[in-house]
């Protein structure tokens, strides 16, 4: 089996990672996360209020918007601001990503304020909800640690940690983070987002060209297991720098 | 292990589902399903136009749009109409349910022509997502059967057939078909879509509470397999009715 | 004058008309109304709040909302929730609906809650309007009885009852209850709102081919009046069951 | 039976109209009317060009706009430009008016093309809608002149007037052409829409503290045909100037 | 240099201006302000709120909106209302507005109320937002008065006045008041806004053409600074008359 | 005078300016400009087509759309994509940017095709609607010479280059290219657009505490000129490397 991927890489291969943090001055966490030429700007602003059906219950919140700047992809696509809507696809990401940032959180502990998760795709090639995710996970923990600082909270409300990638069967084989060129290319494509307990957050599978049988899922998992791990790892060396 | 469900059924068995077809007479296709309490309105419209980026290109669509009324809920939902727009889960459906059925149609066969599923829960208990695709299902065979009957179209666009099942850990036990009761108090919920060759075509699985393991992935899928057999051949039934 | 109605109807004869009380189970009140081939689901709500121009004066409020499923029609419409607005038909019609309860309410004894009725036509025959009055004036006045089941009111608010009817000049004669076919091949065409004490609650004539005279319009009220009586005594009998 | 209406008006006298052609100079008709204090603008433009399903047929159409400016009304309303879209009353009285100019107009012989009539109420006092059609009516035939001079049709498509007037029982009495004053403190109000040829076009009577008997509304259908009658030779006056 | 201005007027000549006090009768300042053919009618609405961002302080605001009737123009445009959205160029006016008759009130003064300045043009020749200033300002005075003739406020909020005037190059020459011929075969354009102690107050130049020199814009001052002078002066007689 | 600006400068320095070519990949045309903290992304996209408006006339177009991150600001904004609208500010700026760079290209020249430029603030402090016209420049030569470089047009479109930069009176003093920290707490302000042949594009002044005389009119208008000869010159090296 030699399918050889547009860009070279090895089934099992990522693509090489950036994570930037302080990219940004005025968020309470900035972040430029790369997956190759992945990139997704995702700020952390904290808000102390929390939605309507929370006020009063001294828990807080975590959410997500997201946006592509109209020429981050390969056409220039409509300004949704413009549009005066977003779209499905929009909507769908966004409450992905924020469903899984409140996996990690104890809302309990982060009290009454919300944490929104701005991210923002400068530059599009696959992946971008991944990227973000993983990106966004970062940001999270930097709005946690400026909270901590200024003393505002007591105990951690982060526990563990989530990180994201694409899998996806192209031409007939299993590959990981796939790229544009893949991504368009390709008959069956899964989100997977995973904790650091290796546990799974969210799977959306969603088979293209056609059905994926069970074995075929079976490598998709076991390779996004491989990703996670090694995103998981970069975000810690981000963290600690 | 002796959970017992709010509803009283065993872990792996469906809600009573009910598919009957020529429910309103306007549509092409017409189906009122019923997964329990969960009743969804599909009718199949046809329409000799396709979407933009398809014209003259001699291929057929197939797409969806989901509604819920009102009052199909336990308390009044906003009527996304008088809001002036559709809401992010909303749209998530719809694209989810044109998504699935697409997978089994063979749009050249089609020819130029869009075929829309309207999917509407008149009442809502869990599971109004997997309800709507398996009836939908149904009622787009049925106005594939009207072009047939009028010699528009020749060979059998429909290839195969779709269902969908919604499975969940509940109080740590893997359940298929989850209703309003257990899906508000559950850990742990996926939405599958099978064809009948056994091939995935959606996987949307999310943890609410705490991330599942891989062992509760693989029984979850094993339930769902065994709930949309049941909801194919009850589809088969009810086209041959 | 041998005018053969398309549907062989006498010219002051109603078509069947059913009142199902209960079709859904979620709804404080909920009927399904059919008029022939009209059918439109028409809930009751009731919900703790008032409008912020009647809070605190103890007074109720009651309102309504209309909407057609796509394809109720004979071709399918756009979804008014898609489109991001509701059409002046729909509002012009619910807006008809809400008035014409209110005028069959005690605001005072409802007391500082608001009651919705939501009238979704499943079916299109013609008509929907005025079935939509005679189901909502039932699902009402459950909802009210659910009230008073709780002991959360004192005094019935409900006083007397309001049933409508279209009637209109067809191919010259004067005709009750038009229905789609008859309709669409109309010159005149008049929505008559009465309540049971005979009076008259709202009358919308409107002269499509050319303008009617007094001795028509005189016509088309006894016409009116003839199959309103009907219909409040359909009602009292559902009511009654 | 001496009630004193507010104005100090007669049961069956009209507020003093004033019928101005030519109050704006760029629209092919432009008819500044007064029923009273009530001040409505109609300007009548001319469009080259038909809807789109009336395209390709040799017909025209004709069809309207209503809007109030924000200050026009006792307190401040909030203007629909800026709230993002036209309310419920607004779409009413719009298609109101398109409907009954469109019942003396023979869109053979209009050709293709479009005459849409804006009306817009410089200052409300009661009876704009009714004021509004009774001066679209003189700016659409100034508009047809305009087309006749410039020799673009040969037929007249204009045939008979309409006029319109409000009535309702104050206090009791039956009342023609209700300002403010009584129009907020009325039990019934009719709007009557009348062709001269005595013949109805549009009827709606709403019943807003009691049901109307069958006594009242001949009376108040007797009311409207006088002031009617006047309105039409004031029209007749004015375009006769 | 013998340029001929399709009006016939001198370089420095404004057009007539009229300002006619109490247009209409609901509003606290009612204004109709002609510069020649254009004709805008501003109001002053008096609201005993303030946004959100000032409640609490004991300051005013003073806010404006701009509109243009449909056919105030040479041809139709499209009614705001309808489409839903006020367009960039009306959102650009109405900030404009408020913002030069925030410059001369003391918002102390004013207490805790809002005076909202509606400008509709209800016939377009060139020059609608300078016109629309120059009106709003008489009309902001009265409704000031109208609060000091009720004994409202105490220290008159109104410092100075305002007005403003398009200056332009035409076909070379420097002119004062474009008209709408003008406007449209135009090189450069500059609205200017003066108050009576000479200070500008806002400054927009635009190079429709090509870029303006120095020079240019020197000679363009000195005709604005004369013409302003010209409407401060006729504002103080209608505000005595 | 020895007022201290905020950072330092003296009262005719620029900010530090940077203008990256090429920041992502894309676009024809990506520029990431910086003055000081300011950081906008210009990217220009060419799309062969042209607004309605212009044809078949052989003409091309320039325009642009402005754009903020939530968290550009020291503050997060509302996305305007989920508030379903541009403010006024925004149109306001989009608007000012299409227009000034119309003002340098030849649109017979650049044939039948749309250049967009999208200007998007990932960082504000500042002056963002000049920087972005600045960069959006070196984007828009960018373009032209990715079209050039396809031979797909003949002659150069640009004429001239154009630059834009604030000024204002801080304190006092006439300042240059204002930071955030003295625009927030300055009396005048004026943003002025130049080319480089030493002409006005466009003026924009505002009076925000008093109005301003003519002699601090004139020393911003040579604040101004130096500024710009400098960003010209940056423009020019940056469009050499």
């Amino acid at each position: 089996m030699t399918v050889v991927r547009p860009s070279g890489r090895a089934p099992d291969q990522l693509r090489p990672v950036r994570i930037e943090r302080g990219f940004t001055r005025h968020a309470e966490g900035s972040v430029l996360v790369s997956f190759g030429d992945t990139r997704v700007l995702c700020t952390a602003s904290i808000d102390n209020k929390v939605p309507a059906f929370l006020r009063g219950k001294g828990e807080g919140w975590v959410t997500a918007e997201y946006g592509m700047l109209p020429r981050s992809t390969h056409t220039r696509s409509d300004r949704e601001a413009a549009r005066g809507k977003q779209g499905g696809r929009t909507l769908e990401i966004q409450r992905l990503i924020g469903r899984t940032l409140r996996a990690c959180i104890d809302r309990g502990a982060l009290g009454e304020r919300t944490i929104t998760l701005d991210c923002d795709v400068l530059q599009a090639d696959g992946g971008t909800r991944t990227a973000a995710i993983t990106g966004a996970y970062v940001a999270l923990v930097d709005a946690v640690r400026w909270l901590q600082g200024r003393g505002e909270i007591k105990r951690d409300p982060v526990f563990g940690a989530v990180a994201a990638v694409s899998v996806g069967v192209y031409r007939g084989v299993p590959v990981l983070d796939l790229d544009y060129a893949e991504d368009s290319d390709c008959d069956t494509d899964m989100n997977v987002v995973m904790n650091d307990g290796g546990g799974f957050i969210e799977l959306q599978g969603t088979a293209e060209g056609h059905a994926f049988r069970r074995d075929e899922l079976d490598a998709l998992l076991a390779l996004a297991e491989t990703g996670i791990g090694q995103l998981l790892e970069l975000q810690r060396q981000a963290l600690a720098g």
